[in-house]
């Protein structure tokens, strides 16, 4: 079994608090995390599958094709967008780098599977101290 | 002469947009970064003084106090804060990197000339493939 | 189940050596990191914590306490000290990276259990070509 | 069991192409990567190799002797060569990432065996972008 | 002023020689570098241009269009190529970084004084160890 | 006129503290650098000369030449040492970065000189966040 890791960025506004919670509450858990005004983050993601290679290509996925599928199933709809807001499938979720993680995983799995490799991990990085990996 | 640089970081959501155009003509301008909802960074950002160094400490200036100035007069301002909402010297501007380095000079430049340093440059970096420097 | 890493940082002097052998079996055995008047690192310290998340906040953990927990349990104790001489829990022990990815496991493992996670990995970055990895 | 991590790098010059194939297929496969004059790479290697610290010397291994056997056995081979024309590993295999790394797991096992270590992953790093992990 | 930074990459195969040189020399000369079957970098291009801030967009340039000139001037011509062979602009130049950095000057330059800004920097990253900066 | 920057580095101990002063005023001014058993740091050194290019190599000057010059000059004095004690060019001086950079410049530009290029930059990188530039 062979891992390969691409990498894919984008940039977002978010701001991490329960509606149900008053602006206080929020404070209280989430910090400076969740001005009510956003903030924002260059976020890198890192997408890993794992398969066999294929003895035609030496590939166990074109890159091309697992980047058009990240690019297409979420990076359009995460970069220069507001995470809460603008999102369809973070919708009603706090937008934790872990919501974020599982998100990105429960919207590509499926294609990936399509190309007969299995997605491995979902890796967030918000900041150069904090990420978050999750394995399905 | 010497250079010394210290970095610091904060993440903040913004917008580019000008409020006297439509929505149609700031995204021909501005493109994604209009997007009305925000969209934010993880901002780097590189202040240079320069100076001669005290014989008495080697130093041109502590580090400690050059930090408190950044961190006190502009990151405690702009992290995780919304430039174009939250940050009294960044009001009625367009929230560019450009304006960003500009405004940064202008809130810590006295401050910095109070030490017996000259602030020699401010360098914001917005993304991994793009930076401003200012120079006064 | 969710994993998640926090780096932490710390600048330490140390010296690899035995002190039942002489210099002359240390240098053959450590090399230049035997050198008795010392030398040191920026290490690099990714703490990764595993557990689910939290409907409530969407956190696996907050990254604050975690972070609480590694800087008053490890850095406060390792930053800018000795490792030889000024850290209690590496008295006794020969200060290489492996042995302080262990100490440092075994001084925060307890802590963050009681947050109700698991204790994933403690890395140690000695320099940008060295790193250890430790998984209890 | 403790994980140590050897970073090398190599500059190296190849092509993926399938030499069944003509151009335009070859190009409809690997795009750009085909180019007949070949391009390159400033590739990342990382080793890991996994073991018991010896408690004489608190190291899983030398990583001198580790890095030694790594350059010996590939850096060399590998470093300002044309991966495909000059290196006796790749002769006949595509020339992919996946290979590589493949290729390099299969030269240096039975040595880092020899040592009392068992080799858990060869990582190459081809771009920011993208990267490989053979785990044997 | 203001200095505005654009990042771009390109792979690309290059071997340092001098065809009236023969092997010997060119090997005594350039050393692995002279390698006969070519090697490759990642090469980084950091594009640094000043001018003054249009009030109405608060940009010296707009980096899209920076961009854009600098991917069809230069990047497209790099990317994935051979510098000695493919490569107009280099014809019949040593593909040291400093002559990239010359050649990319020249290729832009004027391109970018059409904007109402001045070119002022090229640097040509080819190794983390090794850059070159040209100012015109 | 072009600029080249080789990156070198070295790992280090030291102090940062005045004999005359007691530990107290010492740690008053220097804070936790002034721990009486050392600290240390991974230290980048980037040596930037600038000359006009050799037609005949397309160099500035031969890298290999400047390492041989940077590495035998300073890095063999500086790596795996207390900056305090072992090294000669610091003797008597406060082992700060800035005192580093000019100590480091002193040992070097005869040499750079003496292969006519000029000597134009020493920068330190003493952590990710602190770094020195002197030009002499």
């Amino acid at each position: 079994m062979i891992y390969l890791t691409r990498r894919e960025r984008f940039n977002a506004a978010h701001r991490l608090y329960k509606p149900e919670w008053d602006d206080k509450k929020n404070f209280d858990v989430f910090g400076k995390c969740s001005n009510p005004n956003w903030h924002g983050h260059n976020y890198e993601l890192f997408v890993t599958i794992k398969g066999e290679t294929n003895p035609e290509t030496g590939f166990v996925i074109n890159l091309k094709i697992l980047s058009k599928i990240v690019r297409e199933k979420v990076i359009e709809k995460l970069d220069h967008k507001n995470l809460n807001i603008d999102v369809d499938f973070m919708q009603g979720k706090i937008t934790s780098a872990e919501n974020i993680a599982i998100a990105v995983w429960n919207e590509i799995e499926s294609e990936v599977s399509k190309l007969g490799c299995k997605l491995h991990c979902v890796k967030v990085v918000e900041t150069e101290n904090n990420s978050i990996e999750y394995y399905g």
